[in-house]
């Protein structure tokens, strides 16, 4: 039996591109031979079509598609994810299926036990947890089929009380198809690796694993489809951050491939980042983008990760300069729009300050600088740049970094602006590594906007370091407190200094009104801001 | 058996004050020879705790507060709501608990089965599904002792396979005692006497029901703590949005009490604006509030929902006037300013505008003025108003209506802005009728700024016709599609015209982009923008 593994790019709620899509890799698979093709979880719908599933007429179109699937489904087979109607007068309304499709028809509905609800996933949301197991026969073969998270619970301490591979091997299966939504952070194509490599460990069964590939706003799925033999050896690995289709003889599995793909957390990253920004464009419709160019650190790597992923062409920068910006700081954007070869224009907002400053004079009176002054600033960067992202149909991009989002180091309806956050998950000590892999080859990002001291440059000769603590520092204690959810006193017992712990941590909580109107941000770690981190407002805890 | 309801308005992460409230509750309760008093679902910690539930350091401080109160539950017992620690290693970390407190320590816990994971809730996040049923002896009595959803699993289609009061029922109690923490919208009140009446109806046993009062940033809970007798009469009802504590004889409990607290949509959705207000600045150590006044009805009954939650006194209005402004606007904004005697002063907005003009002109060239103009004007308003909030530290208030914001009419970064949007979930009709409600008595908005054809004066002549239907038409077909989820076909066949059904559907999709980055939103219906209603961005499903 020769079995397809169909890693392809999906779009929430567009039906037609999912539908033909998948048609047109059957034919692919079918020109070489292939029996079976396998489709990720929720194909059809797009992941996570979040509550567009409480909408009836949602469910129907997705019904509909898979049937126009299961139509090109003649001498082949396929297997598809969908949402499917549970007919049962009790439980939720849905479940989470993978469609057996085949002569033409939708043959068999295998539904999802384990339902992720955690981080960025809310399945159970939505999805009765299935009971009900049986194995897929097909051209004398019994198919093990699931759907991703059931057959994650591989180890000792589990999340769930069933273990749904277990109930499938009572009726013998002789191989294991898993299709699955795993998104990415920088840890999760080793982790995918571990937890396929364990099952097999434990079954003893050559295992099938077909991964999305794609962004969908924040949510970024690295692809990286997999297949191994019944003797644990990895024996095929699609691509990342591509749609790939490959194609493997059951009967014929190579003893091994290399296992070498994989590349660094940085260069993860990246090309995560590149896809995440094409994608957003790309699915909403949007060519170019528009962003403000400081001469610093974070505007400069987002350039550069918008110009590879839209084309340098299409990125217009724009130098917002104030009676405060540093000599260096015009020519260090400037040499970045040149390197990269991006058009950029500059618009000073000396007069517009001084005409709010104005008008505001009666109202403020003799009071002191404080930080509304240099907000006004920031805000009025923030509506020129709209004003061209409004008047030429440019995105803006939003350049805040994970560290200045984590502790409130940003304007909100200022430099908090934007569509999309394309660093709004990467903290301030990888953007500079990601500036350094950039300039891997060549000067893209001048060495001198990497090199010199970070500035938000609101007044005169501020410095990052004069209100926040060096970002080794910094970025070491909000790890711990983001991604590890550690407390104050287990983040002073790792040797962290106790007064700017709790400074620290009551930063980020009382910056919770800011990030919850801040773009969504394209996620790469273990724990993002967004969707997967969910904090009260109101609260007073650290604070 | 004497036993007090004590309905509280908590505070996430205040464990100090929410346990003070519970030790004086318990001292108020032991004066009137209460024998057991109970205070509401995850009390302890406030509720929603959200991810930081996450916080092994929150768990612990809960259940040293948990002590604390304990400590004070000598002659006199308590059940009070904690989250607690699931000590297997299969299943979420934690339970959803009630704590039986007595002789001054925790004696027993009893956990939640049935954790609401639907529109604002995401229990099974966070929570082990409880499998283990037993009551609570106490003085001779056997409790059947729950936690909210645990007894609304009453009907016939059950969101659950399981019926813990069913399980109870085994042990033969004698009371039932519910802690909950059920979140208003304007029919929820009525749902919930009727769902704790069909308990009693059941299981023919009395009923004492103890909720949150409050508001915890979004979510308002209104009170309302309900006692039935064994008869299925109602014997007590707490008062609604505010704190409250009532005792009952179990021996003695009267036959029916009058059923007439619930008051009708408008006038429930004012009280409920009007504490979401109060609290949120409170609860966040705030006291002044800044708008925009425009002379139009969205930030007429905001103001005056402010005021009556804040007092007059300490919402401050600004006139922020353009060239596009009408004559009356002017009147209008400042006629309801002296009516309330609040605070206002006058920012015009030309030279501000003319500035970002001439800056911009050497980019725009000759463009005609198009949308990108009219955002110039908001988003200028929009800068104003945060600088005096950052110079003053007051909280700016947002002024959206909820069909506005469900078709995207509106300027992210512009009147979009606030730390609260107060009537974002609320129709341009009810909108309307909440002007009337708060002019019940005398005039408080001028009645020219509820007569005249509303319009967002951006440019000459514009009247909010000219783009959208009547309110009327565009609310009835938003509800439709928003609070009961019906799809296009479903909502034509109501006898909306095809059109405009799809246009508008298409103009709530496309404006997700905008609604992920608005203020959080005071919740009063079924269907919120916010938490409890979760799109995707990128999709293209009606759109």
């Amino acid at each position: 039996m020769k079995i397809a593994i169909a890693q392809l790019n999906y779009h929430i709620g567009n039906f037609e591109s999912n539908q033909n899509k998948m048609i047109s890799a059957i034919a692919d698979a079918k020109k070489q031979n292939a029996d079976l093709v396998i489709f990720a979880e929720l194909a059809i719908s797009g992941y996570p079509p979040r509550d567009f599933l409480e909408f009836d007429d949602y469910i129907n179109r997705c019904w509909k598609a898979t049937e126009e699937v299961a139509k090109s489904c003649i001498g082949i087979a396929a297997v598809v994810g969908l949402p499917t109607k549970n007919k049962s007068t009790t439980g939720k309304a849905l479940f989470n299926s993978a469609a057996f499709l085949n002569d033409g028809e939708i043959q068999d509905l295998v539904h999802k036990s384990l339902l992720p609800t955690y981080d960025i996933f809310d399945e159970y949301r939505y999805f009765e947890p299935n009971t009900d197991f049986h194995c897929v026969n097909y051209k004398g073969k019994r198919l093990a089929i699931s759907v991703c998270e059931d057959i994650w619970n591989i180890g000792v301490d589990d999340l769930y009380r069933i273990k749904p591979m277990d109930e499938l091997m009572k009726e013998n299966p002789e191989v294991i198809i898993n299709i699955a939504a795993s998104p990415f952070h920088y840890e999760q194509a080793a982790r995918r690796k571990k937890i396929m490599k364990a099952n097999v460990d434990k079954y003893h069964l050559p295992l099938f694993y077909a991964n999305h590939v794609g962004a969908q706003t924040e949510l970024l799925f690295d692809g990286g489809s997999l297949a191994y033999n019944a003797n644990s050896k990895l024996v095929g690995e699609l691509n990342y951050f591509e749609e790939d289709l490959q194609l493997f003889d059951l009967e014929d599995l190579p003893k091994e491939i290399q296992n070498d793909k994989q590349p660094q957390k940085i260069a993860l990253i990246h090309d995560a980042l590149v896809m995440g920004v094409r994608n957003y464009f790309q699915k909403l419709g949007f060519k170019k983008a528009v962003l403000g160019l400081s001469g610093g650190i974070d505007s400069a790597v987002t350039m550069a990760i918008a110009a590879q992923a839209l084309g340098a062409e299409n990125v217009h920068a724009v130098l917002l300069p104030s009676q405060y910006s540093s000599d260096h700081s015009i020519k260090d954007a400037e040499d970045l729009a040149k390197n990269l070869g991006s058009p950029y224009e500059i618009i000073t907002i000396k007069s517009i300050y001084e005409s709010f400053e104005k008008e505001l004079k009666p109202h403020f009176k003799d009071l002191p600088f404080t930080i509304a002054e240099e907000n006004i600033q920031a805000r009025a960067r923030g509506v020129l740049l709209m004003a061209l992202s409004n008047k030429f149909g440019y995105i803006l991009l939003n350049t805040s970094n994970k560290s200045e989002s984590a502790v409130g180091y940003g304007t909100l309806y200022g430099d908090m602006n934007g569509g999309l956050s394309v660093l709004g998950d990467v903290y301030k000590v990888d953007v500079f590594e990601l500036a350094r892999y950039i300039n891997r080859e060549n000067e893209i990002i001048p060495w001198n906007t990497i090199n010199k001291p970070p500035s938000a440059e609101l007044r005169p000769d501020q410095k990052d370091s004069d209100s926040l603590p060096d970002y080794e520092i910094l970025d070491a204690i909000l790890f711990q407190y983001i991604e590890k959810r550690k407390g104050p006193s287990e983040i002073i017992s790792m040797g962290f200094e106790e007064n700017l712990v709790n400074r620290v941590l009551k930063l980020v909580n009382i910056s919770e009104y800011k990030r919850y109107q801040t773009p969504p941000i394209l996620r790469v770690s273990t724990k993002a801001f967004g969707m997967g981190r969910r904090m009260p407002i109101v609260a007073k805890y650290l604070s």
